[in-house]
């Protein structure tokens, strides 16, 4: 089991889960930068306030700039202890407009954000036409309609467990990462001129959802069929045949453990 | 009637009228400022890169900085003369994120934004507890819980054909307009941890929409009587025992014609 030392918590210290929701579309995506932006920074500048101690916290994941959460789950450590309700408080009190904690409680020993994780799901929102200025941050527009019966279609041949390494982000990304990924739900959902795709997966590449999304939009633009996109993920050769669809569009909802 | 000569076209001119929406949170409000960042000061300039002349709209009324739009409706004459949806997509193509243009035709002879208007809805969004991330920067969010059954009853109380003065923001704005206002509509709706509040009225006074909703929510924090609030109304004396609820949970809705 990968991380196994990483899951226990060191004498003294006390570990803290919670989910935080996030707007992405100001932030430098969620992992640590030089900048100082990225959600992770926010967070740790203000545990570092709240605890006076220094304190790096553990997704359990990345979200690349600009991509939101509903359900991203963080854990730390800390000598501080108090109940989970007043770190709750806490932090929400000092964080930027566009980040939310949502829910904190005390982890088990064992409990690791990205090591425990056994899945993930993710939403794409695409709209036809101009989305409003409401959903401009969180939706993807497109010119003309897609058919979404052919979609659907092409989603369904690309679930199971299969080497996905068409859908990852660069050659140099997937010799890193066992690109076997379980897909397990692939839906493709239209209500008037919105259509969602929704994705669970044992886990992802980098930047396979929103290559997936990409690939769904050729087919349903009538630019490829499904077959053909069934045939680019088998040939397992990442290449800008399929786009990678913009960060905007896509929230992780949740993580699952 | 006023604004008579307005209201018709100068020969030569075309006279359009266009429903936009925004998400006032990033601007400075629908009336040109100084700094360009108003709503209006947008669309303008783009106006002007389109036609080549020096274009300038009349929106149905202004709306404060941070506060949102659906249905904003404006109108201008220019000697540039394409099909509305060429318009349309000229417009969008060349104006900020967060302000979309959503609805353009020829307006009749006799037709102005402000002049003609009979009435507008508002609504405004209030979230008990902390609002996502992704309704943040459209709804206010409230310590505690309202009494929704107490504010229902305060504002069917406010309703019909008064003197507002006492909702006005301050004297010197009351002085230059008449305070006389009909109400038609104040409804408070509860779903889940969200309420919404519904306005319709001929007009309003200058931040009434806002002051109205202040007073409703002393009402649910059990701070102030449904009668009190009346009684505060009748005084038509303006003054902070009502407080102006923030911006960002307002928005425009539609203008009646």
């Amino acid at each position: 089991m990968k991380g196994k030392y990483e899951n226990l918590i060191p004498a003294g210290m006390t570990r803290y889960r919670c989910i935080v929701e996030y707007d992405g579309s100001d932030f430098h995506g969620w992992q640590s930068q030089v900048c100082g932006n990225a959600v992770q920074d926010h967070l740790e500048r203000r545990l570092k306030e709240i605890t006076r101690e220094t304190v790096r916290i553990h997704g359990s994941g990345r979200t690349d700039s600009g991509v939101h959460a509903k359900g991203q789950c963080f854990h730390f450590d800390c000598r501080w202890h108090y109940p989970p309700e007043t770190l709750l408080r806490a932090l929400n009190s000092g964080i930027p407009a566009g980040i939310v904690v949502r829910k904190a409680a005390f982890a088990k020993d064992g409990f690791h954000a990205r090591f425990s994780a056994r899945g993930k799901r993710y939403c794409y929102k695409i709209v036809e036409g101009y989305p409003t200025p409401f959903e401009q941050r969180f939706c993807y527009g497109i010119a003309g309609t897609l058919d979404v019966e052919a979609m659907s279609r092409a989603a369904k041949m690309l679930l199971g467990k299969h080497d996905f390494s068409a859908f990852g982000a660069t050659h140099a990304s997937v010799e890193r990462e066992n690109p076997i990924k379980d897909l397990r739900r692939l839906d493709v959902v239209r209500r008037g001129k919105k259509i969602t795709v929704t994705t669970e997966a044992s886990g992802y590449l980098y930047k396979m959802v929103r290559r997936l999304v990409g690939g769904l939009i050729k087919v349903g633009q009538g630019k490829m069929t499904p077959e053909a996109l069934l045939a680019y993920r088998e040939a397992r050769v990442c290449d800008a045949v399929v786009p990678t669809a913009p960060a905007r569009g896509l929230t992780m909802e949740k993580v699952f453990y």
